[in-house]
């Protein structure tokens, strides 16, 4: 291919906020659609937050904490330490003045920015394009959805109080409140009741390829997914599309994406991870570490490469995006 | 009287926050009912912002910044500096990414307390209460209803080509944005079609006595008085009714009232106030540089008290609240 490819990435938060850097060194940032899962937003003081956005945005414009993986670099924290004075009048059922959910003063700009032009009667869509222009990126970033699609998680009411009778929490106050690290029995994706938008669903259909960033299969990509129709579009194409495995040695770099691979009947490694994606795509690139476990990969139905996944580095970097897009057949 | 009498005053922000403040120096806070202007409130950002409630507030906790008259001591505004960002890619048309209006770093807590449990379908009344008891207040604080009611402005288009076609624009635009520095040509108080609170009403009620603190009588007394019943029942019991002029030496203490009193066909002094407040109050208290104007005062019909109405001075204040009781007839 003498031009650059289009691609497309469904994305998560932290991990495919470091694929879509790692993508850039092999193609301009603009030939890059970024479909974002949304499932994690949440409303907080009023607020319209969109975490996997957010990480997405501020890694791509080298202004994300880099030891704690989401928020800005030299952030401050006045307005949540200010809040706590309030979290001890409110009454009993109030979540009011909660300050479980770190926002920090600059950061705060960003919810502030994307509330008031939601209010406007804007449309994620917009909001999101403008956010990252605003950063100055020249990556195409999109919401998968412009409607509510809250993705709920049900526990043990042993385990959360607070949570409504059957035991539903929102996801923040899960992975946030929680730190994940309570039993998840049941995950419900309001994004099977949303529509996906139709620039996203043009990006997933015009693509040269596209990627499944290396996100929690249930969390991060399970609401891109349950959007009606665009399980049947990657399907359709499965012959290009490539997903990158999010566990490495049985793990996941980050998240409970391990754990929940168990309570939903999987293995957890990258052979789980196969079955989870065998539909809609066709290669899995996983880990150095997992070496052991490309022929079982391999009998799901799905091809795979082998390389060192654990992005940061710059020449892994440029080699996991070359490899991707070798991958996908349209070296750059 | 040997209990201490309770008093219900009409109050705006800076003047009537220090006029409360001196009041307690005469009886206690937990008799003191204060009844807020909410024509000012506002929503920026997505949050519910009440100005003069917050004044109040963070006066009578000593908290509120000396030298700028409103918001917090030791303030901080990183999330404001932030904003500029998202200024400068709002499309045409949005407001979102304002930047004119204040909001401090830790005065943000309060607004994300108050939004958070208006959602929940709190009252104002409500949050209004709590957010005074996470600041150990023993003051009642009312706002003067749970509805919107905002104060709009019609000023020229040509001072605000951004204003509506026939020049209305809100309350904070006009009063923060364009510093009152542009003429008004018409209020519009949404107040008139809201519903007084029942603790408001009752607080005029029952009071021993009814204090008009200085403020201005348009924009800050004028929407309480503009509420239903409110004027009724003031001039009832008009023979307990006091109130303090806002206007010393022809000049607001601080804000566009004096300009406002020519503008409405007002001699710009206490006279005009007292013109205002005629029907609904029987006493005035005036400031000693204007004890020439007593005399005038009083063929409108009211009585006079003249001292020094310059509160921040502990004697001062101490003697301000003393008269006002005496004018009320109800010594402590």
């Amino acid at each position: 291919m003498t031009t650059s490819p289009h691609i497309t990435v469904l994305c998560g938060g932290v991990g495919a906020a470091r694929f879509l850097r790692a993508l850039s060194t092999a193609i301009p940032p603009s030939h890059i659609t970024a479909i974002v899962n949304t499932g994690d937003d949440t409303v907080l003081h009023g607020l319209h937050i969109s975490p996997d956005l957010d990480t997405i945005t501020y890694t791509l414009a080298n202004a994300i904490d880099p030891d704690r993986g989401w928020g800005l670099i030299d952030e401050s924290w006045r307005t949540l330490e200010a809040l706590h004075r309030y979290g001890q009048v409110r009454p009993a059922g109030s979540r009011a003045g909660s300050t479980w959910f770190g926002l920090g003063d600059q950061d705060l700009a960003t919810h502030f920015y994307r509330t008031a032009r939601l209010q406007e009667g804007a449309s994620l869509t917009d909001v999101t394009s403008e956010i990252a222009s605003a950063w100055g990126l020249d990556f195409r970033l999109l919401p998968m959805t412009n409607d509510p699609a809250p993705t709920k998680v049900v526990v043990d009411t042993n385990d959360d109080p607070g949570a409504a009778g059957d035991g539903q929490i929102s996801f923040q106050e899960y992975f946030v409140r929680h730190r994940h690290s309570i039993p998840v029995r049941e995950l419900r994706l309001g994004a099977s009741s949303a529509q996906p938008t139709r620039e996203a669903i043009d990006a997933l259909t015009t693509a040269d390829a596209v990627v499944i960033a290396p996100s929690n299969p249930f969390v991060s990509i399970g609401p891109i997914r349950a959007l009606p129709h665009v399980d049947q579009i990657l399907a359709k194409r499965r012959t290009t599309v490539v997903a990158i495995s999010p566990l490495v040695g049985g793990d996941a770099v980050k998240g409970p994406a391990a754990d929940m691979m168990a309570t939903f009947g999987f293995q957890s490694d990258s052979v789980g991870i196969a079955e989870i994606y065998r539909d809609v795509c066709s290669h899995l690139i996983i880990d150095s570490k997992d070496t052991s476990l490309a022929a079982e990969v391999e009998l799901t139905g799905m091809t795979t490469t082998v390389t060192n996944t654990m992005m940061g580095d710059t020449q892994v970097d440029a080699n996991l995006a070359r490899l991707t897009l070798a991958a996908a057949d349209i070296a750059s």
